[in-house]
């Protein structure tokens, strides 16, 4: 890592005030009895130093926040029903509880939100770390750590060299296994429900898919975007079956879509396991229970959590290095969903 | 609230060590070049005082951390099939953001790794604000929370008057309409199975469904612990079953349990909505994809996170109350696996 620029303290604020460092930490602590217009000149001047409390606080002492921040840009809604985010948070704090470390969420809704968080935690030296999830194209936050010296973890394929430690499922094996299979039992219209097509592992999964289909020579125009939530997966589903030639199998991108989309498939007489086949991803529990039994590529997330908890210990300690990938394996599950089932 | 104590100052620790203020910050920064038995003096003494560096910079500062905290005791394992944890969290950060509070989980495995947690906390002053969930009988935590001044907002009923405010779902009508309904469709051999039998939810829904039980002159000893995990589910299922006279209804104490068991029921031969009936407890979204669809007693985890949020914001602010007891309510939600069908 690149040496870390000097800090502004508060006695650049309280000389570009012209005011004693006790004048301005008071002005902002709420024990000030200065005159309004000082305190405005003290805090312009802060603010055109880019000087915060906290961190000056921090600076007087050079204490690690012993903190990692975890900032999840997120639609709420997803949350519920998504395994991902509940295991692979236990996974981390394991690790970091170890090591006498929290962590600190923080959910945000638009780009601008997420950035100004890294800036605010780095400003506030609120954290030592980061957890970087959700990956985008064109994802501006590998760079935006390197510009603020903030070391950080990513979950998740980057797609090209960054300078932060990158840990993620491969799950491209399973995927083609799971489409493989389908070829040999005869099927040919094999379609696919994608997640949000902004995140990467989205198109990650659709691109294999589609390449395993290559390779049989079958085309993957059959797809639809399921944006990973139930209704998305309706929709979708619907669509599929209102085509010329719908499919006669149907790759779902996470398993709660297999679930809404096996109910479609219900509604409209199809009988999944029987005239047509379903897999899901992710391997949450509940898939074993619907009916019939999910077909699934699972992945676990606790373990993932682990292994991102433990580089960043190791990040941030002052000895040790982290491979730059270091990825674990999904696993293709078959269940009766899978196959289809003469009557 | 109490006002609050003294705090230790660096002051205090300088004096007791016999050294400058500037030494003792210089020992715990690691930018000493003092000698050893002096670093090792400084030490014992801001031990002896129980003063530590981080909670000098804040004391210097008397900046609030704007950080509340939430600390998780519970197994990893329940949390990726638990909606609560993801939704509830999702909800409180939604209040938090905009007041630029961040949110801090910490997840142990023992009461002592619990308390020790809040004391560092508070001795640290990283949070400013607490949610207590998960309750117990007997639970510690109102009384280290007023010993230690720490404001927080309790999730679920607490069972006696504390100092904390108190946010939690009623659900005794939904359960009450659950076995009524079951009693008026003849059912008389009406069986739950519970959650973890230390939480203060799990003994409050037998009690509620012993009590509805008790109203139409009917015994309430068919029940099994089911630890609201799968594999407990199963077990107490089979152990239903084995019974001399087996339940013609079960109620679980959550959907993944009832999905559980709903598995084992199909195993033995039994036909969930058809010669025995099911219901659940939740309201997760893949209870309706389940076959047959799972009634469920549905509860809005994200707007419970959104009134905790906004109570802990009023606590923190410097006007404003907060009410003792704030409830939400449950809703009973029947679907196909809570009747019995003619075959």
């Amino acid at each position: 890592m690149s040496e870390r620029r000097r800090r502004v303290t508060i006695n650049d604020v309280a000389a570009l005030a012209g005011v004693s460092k006790g004048a301005v930490s008071r002005s902002f602590n709420g024990a000030s009895r200065l005159p309004e217009s000082t305190v405005k000149r003290i805090h312009d001047a802060a603010e055109q130093l880019g000087w915060r409390p906290n961190a000056a606080a921090r600076a007087i002492q050079g204490a690690p926040a012993r903190t990692i921040g975890f900032v999840v840009r997120r639609d709420p809604a997803l949350l519920g029903s998504d395994p991902f985010f509940p295991l692979f948070l236990a996974g981390v704090e394991r690790v970091l509880s170890a090591h006498a470390y929290g962590i600190t969420i923080r959910f945000v809704t638009s780009e601008e939100e997420e950035t100004r968080c890294y800036r605010d935690w780095v400003a506030e030296s609120r954290v030592d770390g980061v957890i970087v999830s959700d990956l985008r194209d064109g994802d501006p936050r590998f760079a935006l750590l390197d510009e603020l010296d903030l070391p950080g973890v990513i979950v998740g394929d980057p797609g090209r060299a960054v300078s932060q430690p990158a840990v993620y499922h491969t799950t491209d094996a399973s995927i083609r296994e799971l489409v493989d299979g389908w070829v040999q039992r005869g099927h040919t219209r094999i379609a696919h429900v994608t997640g949000d097509p902004n995140l990467r592992h989205t198109l990650r999964r659709r691109a294999i898919w589609a390449d395993a289909l290559a390779t049989h020579g079958l085309g993957s125009d059959l797809f639809e975007t399921g944006w990973f939530t139930e209704d998305g997966a309706k929709v979708a589903t619907r669509a599929l079956l209102a085509a010329a030639e719908p499919p006669t199998a149907i790759f779902y991108a996470n398993d709660i879509m297999a679930a809404a989309g096996m109910g479609v498939l219900a509604d409209a007489g199809r009988t999944v396991g029987g005239d047509i086949a379903v897999a899901g991803f992710d391997g949450i529990p509940l898939a074993q229970y619907l009916s019939p039994p999910l077909a699934t590529i699972v992945c676990d997330f606790d373990e993932l959590g682990d292994v991102v908890g433990g580089e960043l210990m190791t990040l941030l300690s002052t000895d040790g290095s982290v491979p730059p990938v270091t990825t674990l394996a999904g696993r293709f599950l078959p269940r009766a969903s899978y196959e289809l089932r003469a009557e």
